[in-house]
């Protein structure tokens, strides 16, 4: 996309970095793997490259992978030159993508639910109309709306969330916050949740301090999180995941706010791995622990955190650098157990604000 | 030194993994820095020599350090071809020297230890003999007892604390123990402290599993540990730090041990930083967690942990690969705190063997 597009579908202009860049018609994704180093949009013409782009984690972040997935496929449908089908077809094929789509990742229930929605739409347009383009048209439409309902999400999310903080601390005139992994623009359509809470705390002024992990074994604190307190001039500083309980004894944080992958129904919580160690340092030390997520995190289908399958990643984000794309580090011959996730369990969050 | 030599003062020929390697004359120190890519042994002919390999962690571990540091003088004065002075000017030569190696690392406690008690043995022999030759005899010898005590030491730290293990553990046939950092063969003269009862335990055949943690930002874990336990064939499994809580929630592991830096006269302990998340996670699940070290890592003159002054390493540890050395991995521009240890309150500590 052109820095100077002006299309009214460029929902994202108003963010100064951007994880997903589109219009109707184009789509390019930021190549967070090549972050903090290089910035690299990668061109998506269709759902097969938007497949690989999650797999291979060139987007991540479970609303940026939604929005990429659908777009990946809004962009395939908006350049055909012609469908020799009828609506019902339209909508099938449409159901066969995202299905596809979703095998991308499929732990990320954001991705799956936004994909019932859009087969949803898809089928209710075909049961009413006989034109294959009217199909197409509705499809697009509804994955632009998720964009902006995204981007509009998480902007409530950082008030919300920012609001709640400062009456919780509201002894203090500034202080410091502890986040994990990467919950910002690059994770999300734009703004953040947990970073968008951080973005709102700075905004009004009572932000002393952000410190960031970072994130081990794929860097999303060091690499990405990092980058965007940088990139938007927020006091910040980076610490090993280790160091958390430390920097919390020092008194040096009074919040701890991360996202989350999948909330179940009773609030407890997958995310990053480390998370819960966080959570479980924070209760020793009488530190709040928050969780800032969209609705659409939330998984009513599992009744607590024990149903949550958590995805073991490559062994080779620990044996090398650059999660797994760098030289050697660890000693050859050393099995590895790397769990991408873990379950905080609903209470040691302090406050889960949807 | 040669692998086939013969000499008595060899020590350490019965240990297959070397970090120092001395006979009288000769010193080589394994250089950490290049593990576990390359075994890479450097020269150590003086103080100079001694105090840079320190400085710059070609070796590491406190118990380590401080024969490395006595061990360089040793080979200087073995090596002088005439001194020109009296018996007091030879202790008073050791004693400059001496104090000029403590520098390399302050905070380590058994380095100024050891110091004090070879520049006593010296004086005492300086005040009985006026043969300058005599003072360099007995503080070569007293340096070669040292690294007798300290291999005898970690086996009897290794056998203790196995039959502890044992002990509390009786339920069951084998069980599976988490550690951090690395306390092993190159982290002392030989065995090992916490990595030593690891050792006894897997010797014993009781050990299920050895799990270690990467231990960021310099990876003492991943490239230490690890190589030491696939070099004896222990099984073993490497998780990034972050990963422990959740490695305890699923009751994979049994106990946790560690070493220590420094431990205060009541109790406690000053180690690798992480320590005291894990101890902290430990005991909200109910596992053991235990302290291996030996008695020179006591510092009687420290009340509690509040006196231990922790220091704070280079940026450049989390900000590049390789402990600093290696490829850009965090975005430009953000700031760090990196503090090389903390403090784990004794009431955590299930037991600290001495």
């Amino acid at each position: 996309m052109a820095p100077d597009s002006k299309s009214s579908n460029d929902l994202l202009i108003h963010n100064s970095l951007r994880s997903i860049s589109y219009k109707r018609g184009s789509l390019q994704l930021l190549d967070q793997r090549k972050l903090p180093l290089e910035t690299v949009y990668l061109d998506i013409q269709d759902a097969t490259d938007g497949w690989n782009a999650i797999r291979d984690m060139v987007v991540r972040g479970v609303p940026a992978i939604a929005i990429a997935a659908a777009f990946s496929l809004a962009v395939e449908v908006a350049n055909f030159k012609d469908f020799n089908g009828t609506s019902e077809e339209a909508a099938s094929f449409i159901e066969l993508k995202l299905e596809y789509l979703v095998s991308s990742r499929p732990t990320a229930v954001n991705l799956s639910d936004a994909a019932k929605k859009l087969i949803e739409i898809t089928s209710n347009v075909a049961s009413t109309s006989t034109m294959p383009e009217s199909v197409f048209q509705a499809y697009i439409e509804a994955a632009e709306i998720m964009l902006d309902d995204d981007v509009a999400s998480n902007k409530a999310i950082g008030s919300y969330g920012s609001r709640f903080l400062r009456d919780q601390q509201k002894i203090v005139p500034r202080f410091s916050v502890l986040t994990h992994c990467n919950t910002g623009s690059l994770a999300t359509a734009g703004y953040g949740t947990a970073l968008g809470v951080i973005r709102a705390l700075h905004a009004e002024g009572v932000l002393e301090r952000a410190y960031c992990t970072e994130t081990r074994p794929f860097n999303q604190g060091s690499r990405l999180t990092a980058f965007e307190l940088v990139h938007d001039k927020i006091p910040a500083t980076l610490i090993a995941d280790s160091a958390a309980a430390a920097l919390m004894k020092e008194s040096r944080v009074s919040a701890v706010i991360v996202g989350a992958d999948r909330v179940a129904a009773n609030g407890d919580t997958a995310n990053k791995i480390g998370t819960y160690s966080l959570a479980l340092c924070a209760m020793h030390h009488h530190i709040p622990f928050y969780v800032a997520a969209p609705l659409t995190s939330i998984d009513l289908y599992l009744s607590s955190g024990e149903e949550i399958v958590i995805e073991e990643r490559s062994a080779k984000e620990l044996l090398h650098s650059q999660g797994g794309l760098g030289e050697q580090v660890a000693a050859s011959g050393i099995l590895v157990w790397n769990p991408a996730f873990d379950v905080t369990p609903a209470y040691l969050i302090t406050g889960c604000h949807y």
